[in-house]
């Protein structure tokens, strides 16, 4: 494996979503693995370990390759459905989201296998998917540089002891902040951060959508708002573009010898807010579809001058 | 007038408040005008205009003028009452709040006079009072280098044709995301900014909590997030100390011959930023008595390491 190999575990899905501005888009490709894969293919060759069924149009497996996502962890199950997930957002800032159906399909039965070669990959990405296989598949690892993860409510709730398990050999957590103080049992974004690096996880990423995200890196933190956006047409994946944006920012650094140094794991970040800025603003993967490494370029120097303080005088 | 003198209108108030974690306090030093002139005397040396009755205690005039504030605007009525105000707050991150009672007591009859010194004053702070009254006040100012305010939804919903009225004469208005929305009709900030920007402000700065602050300057944007703190204790007066400490850092920048670039207003907003994260980790104005330039400068080197994006490699 070269430098800076990064591979990917979750979802590759089929949603079908209603939004206020627009009619309902049905089977748009869609899931975590893709969101995220597409965003870091804007820097990086993700290798991609998820499942789908007999269902899939091979038009979306397709796009994945285009974008020189390595599909060679996908399975494919003869006769088997993909996960699918039916939603509707509310609201003109598409603040509230509901749940309408999921179906697991062949994902009830996921158990993911990392191909031999990819056992060696630096950096591994587990999306969110029950805790017990995101431990397998670390498992399956030999000497990862960085495993960041995700997680939910479901998994916190549910499955406590066994996401703590998980979090134990967890270098990066990426959760959004009602997650962070579900996790932590505190309301206060500091406090839960230091609480969950307790439990395993030297970097904490608390993302909290328009209000930004903040890293905890040890002791220090970082802090960086969201792109200020006049137009969000659809935040499904938001979450995973931007863990997929900075994974593969890192995985682009780790390959041209670079050290996961805090400075890189800031720009990460960085790059991370910019491409979730360019996926929200399309629907599913739409924007990504067009988007290209030059509008990334320009909206990154953005970002820096956005949020530049001048030197005390 | 010396360059850079700073004038500020509002509330001089005793408030009555409970919180979670303690009990509750009575008659302590509060009101709007009161935490920005404290907040702003780290800077500059604020010129308060005002009203007080005879039982406001005067060991708090006292401590105002040891800030360095003025009070040669500060009206002391005769057998009146001052300003009243009780609430409570309420979750562990104090995020809720409910008014309990106000009694506007002298307030109620507040005409504000600007001493005929200052109308010659550079920098003038509108905090939240009757729109009529704001922009009496600022027609009483001679050539103002900016006029910022403050407004809320009592004003936006029952008194808008006045408030757009005083918006035309108002070059910076510093409200919270809510009342943003309120005023411009739409939930998303960019666009609300833009509206209000049409108004008449050229520079809207938009208050999130502890998601920190949007500033839109002409077409220009700068996000600012909120210094992370563990431990807020009360929120009371954290918008005007924000306030405060932006419009004093303006008002020294100018005093040492500074102008009013974008710069400047992307430090003052810093300093206000760092003020309001001191004053709200003490009850009502008590961490602001013990705060020193010192710390203040402290914590504005650590937001710049906070927000600090290095460059792209």
């Amino acid at each position: 494996m070269s430098a800076g190999t990064l591979v990917v575990v979750g979802s590759v899905a089929l949603d079908s979503i209603e939004w206020p501005a627009c009619g309902p888009k049905d089977d748009i490709l869609g899931g975590a693995a893709t969101f995220f894969s597409v965003a870091a293919s804007y820097f990086a060759k993700p290798h991609l370990v998820g499942v789908v069924g007999a269902d899939m149009p091979e038009e979306h497996l397709t796009f994945l390759r285009s974008r020189g996502v390595d599909l060679g962890g996908l399975e494919r199950i003869a006769g088997g459905r993909t996960f699918r997930w039916k939603g509707r957002y509310f609201g003109e800032d598409l603040c509230s989201r509901e749940s309408l159906d999921t179906q697991l399909g062949v994902f009830a039965d996921f158990q993911p296998k990392l191909p031999e070669a990819w056992r060696d990959a630096d950096l591994l990405f587990l999306a969110n998917i029950a805790p017990e296989l995101q431990l397998d598949v670390r498992q399956q690892m030999r000497r990862p540089k960085l495993v960041a993860a995700d997680t939910m409510n479901f998994w916190i709730e549910g499955r406590r002891e066994a996401l703590e398990r998980t979090l134990a050999h967890v270098d990066l957590l990426i959760i959004n902040d009602e997650e962070s103080r579900l996790l932590a049992g505190t309301s206060n974004l500091v406090r839960a951060a230091h609480a969950i690096q307790k439990l395993g996880p030297a970097n904490v990423i608390i993302k909290r959508g328009d209000a930004g995200a903040l890293l905890f890196a040890g002791h220090e933190i970082f802090a960086a708002p969201a792109f200020p956006l006049s137009d969000v047409l659809d935040p499904t994946g938001a979450g995973d573009s931007f863990a997929g944006g900075l994974m593969g920012h890192l995985a682009q650094h780790l390959s041209a010898g670079g050290a996961l140094g805090p400075d890189a794991i800031r720009r990460a970040l960085i790059a991370g807010n910019v491409v979730a800025s360019f996926s929200v603003e399309g629907y599913g993967v739409d924007r990504l579809r067009s988007l290209d490494r030059a509008e990334i370029d320009a909206r990154f120097r953005a970002f820096r001058a956005l949020t530049n303080v001048p030197e005390p005088r």
